[in-house]
């Protein structure tokens, strides 16, 4: 069918000259572009929304007895890989919920497979009904600072972005290279404005003139806000404040107070990251909408922060509002309070009723994005420090788990100058294995606050090069949970005295499976279980997140990469040794 | 100087390490993202914002005294040949009241000298500070019913579609085109689709299902609506709702009944079309602003709708805020009542102070656009009429003058059937008379209200064919009238007697002049003192403007071409005779 022909198939159902696919009727629709709630009816044909109002007759008619009708949601920045599914299950998971629309950095899997991680999150994506865009990952490696299975450099990312599934560069984490116009940002940033494509933020602390300087580019929007004044800021300069409410992050409330009816249409919702059991027990964008409510904003501005702002923001004029000629991407609401969703339509198909989501998943081949754990030169030797005195540069775990603080800890050692671990402090290893190409690196550092007191922990999900990351009691603790990683091609492990507790594979790219959330969420429990019941792992802290942040170079205050400790401050290597 | 180096000048200057351009202080701005007036600083660098804030240093520094500093103003729809004047002179007259940007349709040009038009008014915008975006008119000519001097096929469109400047496609007047799904039409939609430009819209009267048939191709907005409720309807169904101030139509006041805070962000400015006269005695957009406030909107939710909205419609991404990145244009008002413009600034560039408009005007050549008047094998006998009866359809003169009612009257009639004009009867003929081709065509009708009692009056503005209008009280008065005409390259004219008694050249298709707009207000005056005070022309009709819009076929409800009466309902012709 030509466009021309699709083009009038569409105006003669919307004149009504033609029955349209389908017809919702007694719809209490949520007008976004009005911001009212009107009782109406829905003429949909080929996908799209032809007609708002009465009188339409389509071959198929449903009665939505009253319901709410609102369009489908939008989350306007997520990694997949950090729901640790593949695109096709995480779709299963949030389009129940009214999700129609993600926009997705896929820098997780970038870090690891470069540009083959992309070439399969695309065609992942096929087999899902959820809308996905995905972002050229800006930064991969995020730092100099770190080794990554991939790098993409200019002309790797310029023939991405051509692709019309690919809305622009993901977000732009290297600030300095912006605030300080360095030649290799520069180099992105003026290939992104020649395509005519946008650039996606994070801008973490960033104020004053430094904020000007980040958003005189054109950034489109910022996640990374921890305060109102922060959502304010941004908005004033013009950037989009994308609200956060994730796994991870969950800062919602505290950045509603930043958000007024006057600012809200420049404010858009974000996960950056959900994980299943999230999912499963509070929903996906839903959430952020019971959140407003409960927060005193009115359903329909919240649902405005959902749809059109997203739309509005990423370019998709196509979608976030149900009006003739965008798609017919539509959620049916029991009540505008709880927001839990009846279906779920996405291009007019019926994709999800009472929570399950209906088609069938077509899982795609991975085959290109396994076999990821790539380690040489290993043993536990490895994880020998050699300290003269006692006094240490130690990560501090902080409560919500990303940012962590510099702690200077006086240590024990042995006579060779390596840790000794003593269960009456707080204090572990923690190292960073390189495992993309076999370089045998591997950055050896002090943890304090996170609570083990036996065995280790060690994971392939370590943001964002994604090396493998372990905390453990000792040197032998820490290489059977790295070998058992190794063995398994990737994933997470509780181990203690040479038996491995609980696992859960992740075969794509070490980051992901193609098991469905529940059977994640259930290998999760039983991860978070052992390491706390049986190596001591403080019931405060998050046992795995916690490790999966501690590399996170790009968030303040102390990390560890494979090639040693770094300070954010600094932006820079620091020694181990005080 | 290269992109990179252009961003990396402006980064500089936004982090501070390098020198504004321009530093304006103590100036209250109006920030359209957060909706609020906030005290501050704005630093400019190569034309652009780059920081808003305190701290910077400028190699100029203004102050602006707490003065209120918002975005220049956008008007969204405009046809800029009917002020009369040239872009350059138009731009002269708007920008000192803060105008920065206007979407101009040039359907007007287009009409009479085809592709050669446009590109003249392309050429003519290099010689003005206004930045005039243009549409490539959609429906050239305005319908089949009509001759106009050129005809604007898809491949004509295709070819100036690719040009930056040109925004998209003209408001798309041909209604029932789209609504059902005409081949033509759907050649020109795809057209616009497939390159990614925009489609402005026109839908006046168009409802329900229709409204929903036009609305599902994505066209963008309509300036058309007479109601309050009308601009809801347009607003609920997607399209942006254009208010319209203008001098032959203005509706603002009863049309801001139909906006709210919540649906604001849809709402627009435009004027359509806005002569000398009206811009020196009330202004241009900040007129819309004065309005508003009078009607107690809020002043920041008027100035969004005069600058963010609209770039947000238009996808003009670089302008509509003061915020890092975006254009500097600035406008510094006294208060936000009578929004009168201090100074106003374009691209960082100070273009007007109290009124004036400070830059040198560059004119540019006309000759591609001048002799626009071929009239062949004219007589006065050509306005003879044969009616058999007494009986016939004559067009009402209308307060408003654009919309007309059709009447059916009796009328005086010669031997031959010749109308015969009465002072006794506000009766006089009206004709059209074909004069790009020479074809020789006149078509011949009465009209009634105008208050003719002596002479005639003739223009070559007459929308959308621009033909050669005339009203008079007899054959001999009218075909001197048309004469003077042609002798002037086109023009308006008032004749009596063998006299002319006031008269404007517009030589730039019959349409414009290369003179002031203080030039063109005083023939105009001078026009319709005469035609009232010599002609009889009734004191509430508006002389000239009437007459421009008697043959629009395109407004209701009885209209004249050169090709005889037209009636819109049956959107066809019909005989003068009943």
């Amino acid at each position: 069918m030509t466009e021309k022909e699709a083009l009038k198939r569409r105006i003669d159902a919307a004149a009504g000259r033609e029955k349209a696919d389908l017809v919702l009727k007694n719809c209490r629709i949520v007008n976004v572009f009005s911001g009212t709630v009107e009782p109406g009816e829905i003429a949909v044909k080929d996908g799209v929304v032809v007609g708002v109002g009465a009188g339409y007759e389509g071959r198929e008619t449903m009665d939505v007895e009253g319901r709410f009708v609102a369009p489908g949601f939008i989350d306007a920045h997520i990694h997949i890989e950090s729901s640790y599914v593949s695109p096709e299950q995480f779709g299963r998971m949030v389009v129940p919920h009214g999700t129609a629309t993600v926009i997705a950095d896929p820098h997780e899997i970038a870090n690891v497979c470069g540009l083959d991680g992309l070439r399969y999150m695309l065609e992942a994506s096929k087999g899902t009904k959820l809308n996905i865009l995905y972002a050229v990952p800006s930064c991969v490696p995020a730092t100099p600072f770190e080794d990554a299975g991939a790098k993409l450099d200019v002309a790797d990312m310029e023939e991405l972005l051509a692709d019309a599934r690919i809305f622009g560069l993901g977000e732009f984490m290297n600030m300095p290279g912006v605030t300080n116009a360095e030649e290799a940002a520069l180099d992105k940033l003026e290939m992104a404005r020649r395509m005519g494509k946008l650039v996606d933020g994070h801008a973490p602390g960033l104020s004053g003139k430094e904020l000007n300087a980040y958003a005189c580019v054109g950034i489109l929007g910022d996640h990374e806000c921890q305060t109102a004044e922060e959502i304010k800021e941004r908005i004033a300069i013009g950037m989009y404040a994308l609200l956060r409410e994730g796994s991870a992050c969950h800062d919602l409330r505290n950045l509603l107070a930043g958000v007024t009816e006057a600012n809200s249409r420049r404010v858009l919702f974000c996960s950056d990251d959900r994980q299943p059991k999230n999912i499963f027990a509070d929903g996906h964008i839903d959430h952020h909408l019971r959140i407003c409510v409960e927060e005193g904003f009115d359903p329909v501005t919240a649902i405005r922060m959902a749809t059109l702002n997203a739309a509005e923001a990423f370019r998709l004029y196509d979608r976030g509002a149900i009006a003739p000629g965008r798609r017919a991407d539509i959620v049916l609401l029991d009540d505008l309070k709880e927001f839990r969703a009846h279906k779920v339509f996405i291009g007019g198909e019926l994709v999800a009723e009472d929570g399950r989501y209906l088609p069938e998943l077509t899982i795609a081949d991975i085959s290109t994005v396994r076999g990821s754990v790539n380690v040489r030169n290993f043993s536990a030797d490895r994880f020998k420090v050699k300290l003269t005195g006692n006094k240490a540069r130690v990560i501090g775990v902080q409560k919500d788990g990303i940012v962590t603080s510099k702690e200077i800890v006086t240590v024990k050692t042995d006579s060779e100058g390596d840790f000794v671990f003593d269960a009456a402090h707080d204090i572990c290893k923690l190292a960073v294995v390189e495992r993309h190409h076999g370089t045998g690196r591997v950055g050896v550092g002090l943890l304090v606050g996170y609570g083990i007191k036996s065995g280790a922990v060690a994971v392939s999900v370590s943001h964002d090069s994604h090396n493998l990351i372990v905390a453990g009691v000792s040197n032998e603790e820490m290489a059977f949970a790295v070998k058992a990683l190794i063995a398994m091609e990737g994933g997470m492990v509780v181990v203690k005295e040479g038996k491995v507790l609980a696992a859960m594979a992740l075969p794509i790219a070490g980051l992901m499976t193609t098991e469905s959330g529940e059977w994640v969420a259930g290998r999760l429990k039983a991860l978070h279980e052992k390491a706390r019941t049986e190596l001591g792992v403080s019931a405060d802290v998050e046992p795995i997140m916690t490790l999966t942040f501690m590399a996170l170079t790009v968030i303040p205050e102390l990390k560890l990469t494979d090639r040693g400790l770094f300070d954010f401050a600094e932006f820079d290597f620091v020694p181990l040794e005080v």
